[in-house]
């Protein structure tokens, strides 16, 4: 064979159109069957893949507001604070009922602060012996001031290098070992959570139709008897999520409070409802459990009558609640597999039609076409 | 047939090789087409799928940040408290300007708090007779302290068991049903919005580059005459979310602003602007409207010449915006379909070919086939 | 031909059943090859579409907390103040330490406002001759009061309206030029994050398993030596979303802290590490740069021996740092491509076997088919 023949032969390899062979069947009942199931695969791609799908990406900008309210008072009456009486004002911070919400249940304070000199904690770092030990102008970033250069009595037994701070210093370890509001544990909280699903043009409400006011100021969530009380008990929730409130309180922590508004909107709408669960968010109970809990510091500022400001700073504790709303539409699935099994049927169904039997004797070939076809 | 040669046979059917038969045309101009055909699959393919649908996977991560900045002050003079000029300090909640921000515009403020005894505000469980009437110690979470075992009197005609707790208690029936601050609908909001999508290295900004500072220094939100300023009158916000300011402003409600960043990054990337909405995310106009509206309780902490701690505290209602920036980008399916359509015309142009038409008579039959199988 | 007849064409082309035509081709080996591929596909359809797309479409509910504790003071001592030691109780705002924070680094203080009487700040629209010129009761939501009817001097040369305001008005063009709080740049911010996948129950935290107390006691982010520890320099992380701080802290600014925790879940989930990095979040060096930085007003409030509410006002620039926490879980896409590059090899290596070549003279045909099967 020359080498244009060759090449010839390659081009014509290249530039061939190789496409299935395909075998029509003309017979009536078989073909109704075959438009049949076109049709269906044409209503699935414009029902499925137009309205569905489309919908599906629409989740992506599902818009949830919530608010949260919470009840419930404390009375504390230790050796180191005054008989006190807590309410929200006192112990939700931030007052606002975002999503997300504190609540203050254990805290160190130190009152009566002032810009001044004092001297530092006991610290391998901070105690002396004279004045030489304390360079003036020093400041340590993990420390609490700026050093003035002098060596004061601590105590009767420790001398360390004064500081110019707020002043007296925060002597955090005196922590109680029982939460200050242990009562918080039957405090509740009430939830509003509305949720649209702008393109649907759906919008759902944890408040659910049949929940009225009177049955709204007495219920109390629970997940036998009141699955529909958007009004949590904390000590509930948090044993829902297999921790417990006074363990919890001492050190601080974190909890979701899951709303889950997955649905399929296809069918009634009705039947979209909340789904709530509740879960430990910080890490606990783990082999290397370094800086656990929550706390933060926070000062409330005060001026004396002459004039000098002065702050209480409170250390607090407490457990930060977190309502994480989410949810996607149902994407219609089993309708999709339903067509595609009807599909597979068919298939299943004139296997035998579809396939020729290479055999080594030409002769007792197209059995299968000869036998359905080959003789009308 | 023996029972080793039917099973024999069944091995053979299950390791039976079944490929679809296919014809090949070696006609030039056709090839042409189908090679074409094929590049453009190859083309989308290696477009499609690796460029852009790994794009649409990143705007999951796309960074928005949002600041806000109200401007505005309110003057009232009412029979309750002395003439007031209310400004940002006071009335925007928390003040940090984040994308999630309130404005007070009604309130009940309870001042001059102190932990102290003061009689319960009366209702069918804590009106009393006698100190007989209330068990010292007990405490309802409903109500408002600790019973310290008196019964007072609350007024000339009722008597209450006394609590311990923060007083005088609030009395929030004391609603002004005209808003306080109705002024308020004359606040203006700056929004500053900056978004990201971090792969596609897409910056986005909602103060476009033609907005100059003499232009924002006195431009207004108008969807018609000014729909690129970033300023916003509040009433202007609210209308266009289908509600009225002064009857929200009484009970307080949330606002969603919503920013859809969505666009089509692969044209000209300058076609990507901010699109504004508005819309009432509490619900309200239900049937069934328990809890209605927005508030809050905050307080604020003094403490008084002789030491004693003293707060006022303040019942606020008023309106949460909540700036909700989100946007997908456009994933180029038009150019998938085009794709597409170009493969089905294909399939339409060479359907005469690939058919084998299967006829009563077996002579004028199997033009294909007998010219492929039938001569074996 | 007929209409009829026609008509009954048309009908039959209509309902014609059309399939493509299939070999079977029964040779063990390759059956064995096909068997197996089958396998592969059916093992495919269920691990990956079954277990790991369900898994794709759960990471879009991927649970985040983040909680914040920054740590350093700074020492101020400038001709405006007096000598002051700023801590974190001064200088975070919120205090919480959620996922976004704020730190001051620079203010205008206005000490000692009362609700009163005082002279606009000299401008246009506010200076005035006498009192014919200031209208009383006339307020301009752009200027700082209501007008009281009276022209009074603002200095010794200008004499302005005088406003019913917050007096002193804030002078807000005091800022001074090196942030006040420069030393802000050596504060450090401790980050703990706990992420869940819940349906694949991974839970993962930022706080490794190998780091201990006394590590993070010291440790400090270095993307080099120290790349798992969570304790971050403010420099430092400026410097790395390329910004200045010294620069950044008068006039303010947003930056993000992205926490990737993109991951294979199909291996070894201990490799599902967080990778960390910063970004510039407000808009900067962009040719119009208007309404530049972040500020914000906040006060605190007084209240005097007598009374009577006072409060300072604070224009606080600072960083506001947002965590920002992202991932999503990879879709085990190359398993999928193995899968289809064995579907596709199997198409080449039977290529041969599957075609037919419709040529000119029928007995030059089935070259292939002939020298494959049709002799064994």
């Amino acid at each position: 064979m020359s080498k244009a023949a060759g090449c010839r032969g390659f081009l014509h390899h290249v530039f061939d159109y190789e496409t299935a062979k395909t075998l029509v069947i003309p017979h009536f009942g078989v073909g109704i069957v075959f438009r049949f199931t076109q049709l269906l695969v044409v209503l699935y791609v414009v029902g499925y893949v137009c309205v569905v799908q489309k919908g599906y990406q629409e989740t992506d900008s599902v818009i949830s507001t919530v608010t949260t309210k919470v009840k419930g008072f404390a009375y504390t009456n230790t050796s180191d604070m005054d008989p006190r009486m807590w309410d929200v004002a006192d112990y939700v911070i931030p007052p606002q009922g975002d999503s997300s919400f504190f609540i203050l249940t254990n805290l160190v304070v130190t009152p009566e602060q002032t810009q001044s000199h004092c001297p530092e904690l006991p610290n391998p770092s901070t105690v002396c012996k004279d004045d030489c030990d304390c360079i003036e102008g020093y400041n340590d970033p993990r420390r609490n001031g700026i050093r003035t250069g002098l060596c004061e009595n601590f105590s009767t037994t420790v001398k360390t290098c004064e500081v110019f701070s707020w002043c007296p210093l925060e002597v955090d370890t005196r922590l109680p070992k029982k939460a200050l509001l242990a009562a918080a544990e039957n405090f509740t909280v009430l939830i509003k959570n509305s949720i649209t699903y702008p393109k649907f043009n759906f919008h759902g409400r944890n408040i659910l139709p049949h929940v009225n006011s009177s049955y709204l100021a007495h219920c109390e969530f629970n997940r036998l008897t009141d699955p529909d009380c958007p009004i949590f008990r904390l000590k509930r929730i948090i044993s829902e999520a297999e921790a417990d409130f006074q363990e919890m309180a001492v050190k601080g922590g974190i909890l979701g409070i899951l709303i889950d508004w997955s649905c399929d909107l296809d069918w009634w709408a009705g039947k979209c409802l909340p789904k709530y669960s509740f879960r430990r968010l910080d890490s606990q109970n783990q082999d290397n459990d370094v800086a656990p809990g929550y706390n933060f510091r926070f000062a409330k500022f005060y001026k004396r009558a002459d004039g000098v400001e002065e702050r209480t700073l409170i250390k607090a504790y407490g457990i930060r609640f977190e309502v994480i709303v989410f949810g996607t539409v149902s994407d219609s699935e089993s309708g999709c597999n339903w067509v595609m099994l009807t599909c597979m049927r068919k298939r299943d169904l004139y296997t035998k039609e579809k396939v020729t039997y290479l055999v080594e004797s030409p002769d007792s070939e197209p059995v299968s076409m000869g036998t359905t076809y080959g003789t009308q």
